[in-house]
């Protein structure tokens, strides 16, 4: 921790080192808020950035945006790698467009396939969206851990909606826990499904089928369409077996084909139908403060933690506890203690 | 966060409440040590309490045990409700007793088998177990949150490791986020499953299948037998999908009849063979330092969270910018920056 005093030094030398680096804030600011997706690409890179400097500038911006960030509509989708999310968010983020929408596209896991198609160079991933003056893609960094990206996909939302964007899509890829992160930051919350064989063995989680608000049966065309009705029959029955939701909204199951482009405006209507029923009745407001509250402790959590992983003494001394557990001199347990014992005493001794 | 001064002065009262209260840590830990499942009752609703003079004995208890405490074979238990869990670990306990072990058995979650048996009353759940001397069961408590449930579990292992238990059965309920958390405190981890119908619709999760070490058809007998040897057959298919395991260890299916008693020492016998091969090629020590690892960052994580909310002025001002937050007066962004900067000057002025 640093003292009250130093606070202002060190928001002073982070910006110095910004302005050695060519990134103003200030311009940054500026920029997001005049919807220019250089600015906001840079910022958010600031965001998810583990430096602490960056980190800084981050949070300064993240401050100023979010006193002028209009709310839009956050959906999430998730579904296991196959199922074509790529193609599905290309269709709906096109349909959005062509209904005056600006969408913005955020990739929560570094395995999504926005990352993996921005790894392997593959361009033909959304290749009319990415090209559409009305819409921002997103990426998460390849590589990076799966908590620390979806801990600043909060702030990047909120930097998306200060540039103008009305509708944030954020993928997922529904193998992991990110789904319950998403599931924590969004409005409405899409499960993209194929039918078919093997479907038990690429079973999307039981705790992913009670979080989601729809179920979309993808790649409903040709040959695979009898196939598609039935699983969404099976899917309607089964959703049914789970207690209804709090704010009384019972998930539909619909049928798309990305491809074709069929049932795409069905699915934004009926996500539509939601937000008005989930407005009158008071539960979207509800549901917003209670992702609030949740990501006011995240946040309290997440500068705790990097408050004392970042101060140098503990840095130093983490090293040793580290190699003394490895070793087996000494239990984590008691490590902790120690270490919470040297970064108290040197707070309160300054 | 107290001054290291007054660290003294607060363990000094935490005990003599506790003396009021009849706990004496000294005559608990030395009970513990010597088996006696009262002492380790006890220190385990210490460890489990949220009030802070109880944690102050409870981790004072802990780094005493840890001292002592000859690690044990840790077994994970994960299986959704209705797949026998109960009978299971009966048979399987009473086996290991057979074999002159000492078991104890402890649940994660809330709505585990254990504990739901211990909130009906219903005393036939595990009824030989629980009256083996050999045996210490512990439900978890209801109604506590899981995240502070699985966060105490590490330290209830080793309360009961130095209480002389040589296996410790961890029970968990395969439908939450608690099986990421116990697989991340066990040397084996066991999925129970059963045969039959509407097996998609109780599908085991996605990640709960890559966390196996072995998967168990329960309530294979009588009628079921052939449905079970047939999903025998599904699920081992089903986990050579799978990438191997860092260790190479080959994840294996196996039937068992928890109410006939059949296959439940072959079970005993598999995780014999999976410890020797993974104590030969090192990896059963190196997934235990892995795990040691994150213990400590999640008991610094731990003390660092506790030590804020428990601080009597943030305590107020929480209230406060939470009431904001929710009012939509402040972004719970910029009330966690607030927080923050008041909880490092109220250290540093002291």
């Amino acid at each position: 921790m640093k003292k009250a005093s130093s606070k202002a030094r060190e928001a002073a030398s982070a910006r110095l080192k910004a302005y050695k680096k060519g990134v103003d804030p200030k311009a940054l600011i500026k920029g997001i808020l005049n919807g220019d997706t250089g600015s906001l690409s840079q910022a958010i890179t600031l965001v998810e950035s583990t430096l602490e400097e960056d980190s800084a500038l981050g949070t300064e911006i993240v401050e100023a945006c979010l006193k002028q960030a209009v709310p839009g509509i956050r959906i999430g989708i998730t579904g296991v790698p196959g199922v074509g999310k790529s193609t599905f968010i290309e269709a709906l983020g096109l349909q959005l467009i062509r209904e005056g929408k600006r969408v913005a596209v955020l990739a929560v896991d570094p395995s999504s396939s926005l990352s993996r198609g921005s790894i392997l160079g593959d361009k033909t991933r959304m290749q009319y969206l990415s090209r559409a003056p009305e819409a921002f893609i997103r990426p998460s960094p390849a590589g990076d851990s799966l908590g620390g990206v979806a801990r600043k996909t909060r702030e990047s939302i909120t930097l998306c909606e200060a540039a103008g964007y009305d509708v944030i899509l954020v993928e997922t890829v529904g193998v992991g826990q990110s789904e319950v992160a998403v599931h924590g930051m969004v409005d409405f919350f899409l499960l993209l499904k194929i039918a078919g064989a093997g479907d038990e063995l690429q079973g999307i989680k039981r705790g992913i089928m009670e979080m989601a608000d729809a179920v979309i049966i993808n790649k409903a065309d040709g040959p695979n369409l009898p196939a598609a009705k039935q699983a969404q029959a099976t899917f309607t029955r089964a959703l049914h077996l789970y207690p209804p939701k709090e704010n009384g909204w019972i998930p539909k199951v619909l049928l798309c084909s990305s491809t074709e482009g069929t049932g795409i405006s069905e699915i934004w209507d009926l996500i539509g139908t939601y937000t008005e029923s989930a407005r009158s009745n008071g539960s979207f407001e509800k549901r917003r403060t209670g992702q609030n509250l949740h990501w006011l402790r995240q946040r309290i959590e997440y500068l705790l933690t990097t408050g004392f992983y970042r101060d140098p003494t503990i840095k130093r001394a983490y090293a040793q506890m580290e190699r003394r557990v490895m070793e087996q001199k000494m239990s984590p347990f008691r490590a902790a203690s120690e270490l919470l014992r040297l970064y108290r005493a040197r707070h309160e001794g300054q």
